[in-house]
């Protein structure tokens, strides 16, 4: 057992902050929060504690969309919708990922930005490329990052170079889901495959099957996009006529919540497919960022939260154009207040606690108990230096809400995933 | 004669970067651009040469709408509209501003903020106590930033220890006029006096006219807020029966455009405002992060451009969360794309070069020659070190869109204002 003291700060509940003032948390040999404490009980008086003095303690941040090969582009070439966009700028720079030396610069610079930003989870878009998406896997795992590692499926719509097929995809996966197994550093959060079809548009019919069937043959978890631009939700009506809408589509072939899914953007969904995601439970993942920045629109979070569908944060680089999830806690309250005002107040805008919540607990749960400090969950952890903010008698909740709107990566001092704490990873 | 050599970049007009790799920009010895060159030129051949290598070299950034004395509150309480907002968080934290110490000890680390973020130029309100007014600006001197400061006015519909007169208004600006005119140093930029009305709600017909008649006297620059809040305009309407729109009601009193005026916020000008603004020339000052964490809404910025209505930024904490100009750039693009977006393609979102240019020549433009590396203009400028972003063969176009994407103020390595680098500030 080890114990760890500092300001802590989490949220079991999306309504509210729990907050222990100088607090202690009590962490298994499993790497698993034993509790938390205001006074430290009996039981563990002779463990040994690592006192953060004023800092804060916070959960990890979970990424749960974010492409890893657009790493490069991130910051650029924000000046197309969705569709063009990944033809001028997103495809060409992934078919880079065939040469796994410009693979290895690009990931190791990647995965290095997560541990920066405290993303001690996150849900990945690798490529086409099994070699570059087995290095990605690898490379989290030196790390010591939790995360889903996703070989990419895409056989119509795209670029020659940047296209595979379904047996390469098979293929690719069993061999990802064997080798991340046999590379996986014991005591670390896991590194685990990840079913990724891009999205409707650039999967056949065959090639969507044969995901259902690996999905249900392994009981792999899904990833892809959905509703999230006016143009793309045409096309994909025009390509799969017969679904009542976008998120049908996935689910006659069995990627829709029949095992864990996510969705990213949603920003247009409403109507059959909302109900079906209710249903499904299939778990959005809201990228305001960017949905901003590729003129997507705004997604309807209240709903969803009103409707218990499940909400998770995604940077989405390079759609996205940071890979800081607490820019995308802030981002995700400004759209919700845009939003507010642009229904006139009848949709409540999202609260700090409910954003926070989103970005750990809500995010976090997709890995099991991740995202929280209640006994039982990993101890996925960042330590704050908030000083240089904390100047003028605030309270706790002030700090925390100062650390969202006004802190970044130079503020993390320490970082747990699964209980270990991380070094920083070599570029 | 002092010549700097860089990647330099700045925007005379809003359509395009001018670019210059490894260029020259040639400074008088009284802070003025003389030139910029890609091949030093004869006359400048003796000249000693500040070399900064790779770095990128750009305008400073202005800010046009910034409320020094919310600075403690930045980053918290943003749970509320504009008008619950001032009652709750705002207007008690600006009555402690009575205190001239607390006043040194938040104005010292506004103005070393302003610094750190590379604002070199701010129009700034300040609260209604003449020597925490007079302090703020001897602070701004002492850094050698260049700055309008206003000693606000309000005299109904506030909390009495934050009411002052029409007389104190007008002994308060003509001694802050003197003062900062005597305590000024030679060589560098201005600080200088801007008569601030709060708003309309705030001030009496009585009070307003006394401003009007200070703009005439002295010539003085006017600045204010408009048209932010839907609930804010029903008010003024009510308060001002017999104005046409919001603007006119400051019109009626010559403080529209009479002397230069900014106007802060104008998320719902249309129609006769509009018009107005344009007939005028009053300057917007767009402030998306400030209108989205207070659910204000999103400013009509491709109409105001189109009509030739001259736009400026501002970062406005603490509805604002943050004093950097550089993100607000990031918002300004954001927020214009998803009115692109709500208006199914019909409004053109910003382009980052536009975008640019309100924060640096457009904004610059209220203090003179300022924002530009053109000839005659102050030399205000930034030396950015982003080289932890240039890792994969950018052009400096992609350089300078990264830097505004993914930039902050650890990038930048020298800050000059009118000329002069300036030193950090003292805390």
């Amino acid at each position: 057992m080890k114990i760890y003291r500092a300001n802590i700060i989490f949220t079991p509940s999306a309504e509210r902050f729990e907050v222990l003032e100088r607090g202690y948390v009590a962490v298994t040999d499993d790497g698993l929060v034993e509790g938390t404490y205001q006074q430290l009980p009996p039981h563990l008086q002779s463990a040994p504690i690592t006192d953060y003095g004023d800092m804060l303690l916070i959960p990890g941040f979970a990424d749960l969309h974010v492409h890893a090969p657009q790493y490069r582009n991130m910051g650029l070439a924000m000046d197309l919708e969705l569709l063009p966009w990944l033809n001028t700028y997103t495809f060409p720079e992934e078919q880079k990922f065939a040469d796994c030396a410009y693979a290895e610069k690009i990931y190791r610079r990647f995965v290095h930005e997560l541990w920066m930003q405290g993303t001690m989870r996150s849900a990945i878009f690798a490529t086409i490329h099994q070699e570059a998406t087995l290095l990605l896997g690898r490379l989290l795992q030196e790390a010591g990052l939790g995360a889903y590692v996703g070989l990419v499926g895409m056989n119509r719509n795209c670029p020659d170079g940047l296209r595979n097929s379904s047996e390469e995809v098979v293929a690719g996966t069993e061999r990802l889901m064997q080798e991340l197994a046999a590379s996986g550093r014991e005591g670390y959060a896991p590194v685990q495959a990840i079913l990724t079809p891009r999205f409707v548009p650039s999967c056949t019919e065959e090639m969507l099957d044969t995901y259902g069937r690996l999905a249900q043959q392994y009981h792999l978890p899904v990833q892809s996009h959905l509703s999230e631009n006016v143009r793309e939700i045409a096309w994909v009506k025009s390509l799969e006529p017969d679904a009542e809408t976008y998120g049908h589509a996935y689910y006659r072939y069995g990627l829709f919540g029949q095992t864990p899914t996510l969705m990213a953007h949603c920003c247009y969904t409403d109507g059959a497919e909302l109900e079906l995601m209710k249903k499904q439970q299939v778990m959005v993942v809201h990228c305001p960022t960017s949905n901003c920045n590729l003129a997507s629109g705004m997604a309807p979070v209240r709903t969803f939260l009103d409707n218990g569908v499940p909400v998770a944060l995604g940077t989405d680089i390079s759609g996205g154009n940071h890979l800081s999830v607490l820019r995308v806690i802030q981002y995700a309250l400004q759209v919700s207040k845009l939003q507010y005002a642009a229904t006139k107040g009848n949709k409540a805008f999202l609260t700090l606690s409910e954003a926070f919540y989103l970005a750990t607990k809500s995010g976090g749960s997709f890995f099991g108990k991740v995202g929280s400090f209640e006994p039982g969950y990993a101890f996925d952890a960042l330590v704050v230096d908030d000083s240089y903010l904390n100047f003028a008698g605030y309270s706790l909740l002030n700090r925390i809400e100062r650390y969202v709107y006004l802190g970044d990566d130079r503020d993390i001092k320490h970082r747990f995933c699964n209980g270990k704490e991380l070094a920083e990873p070599k570029m």
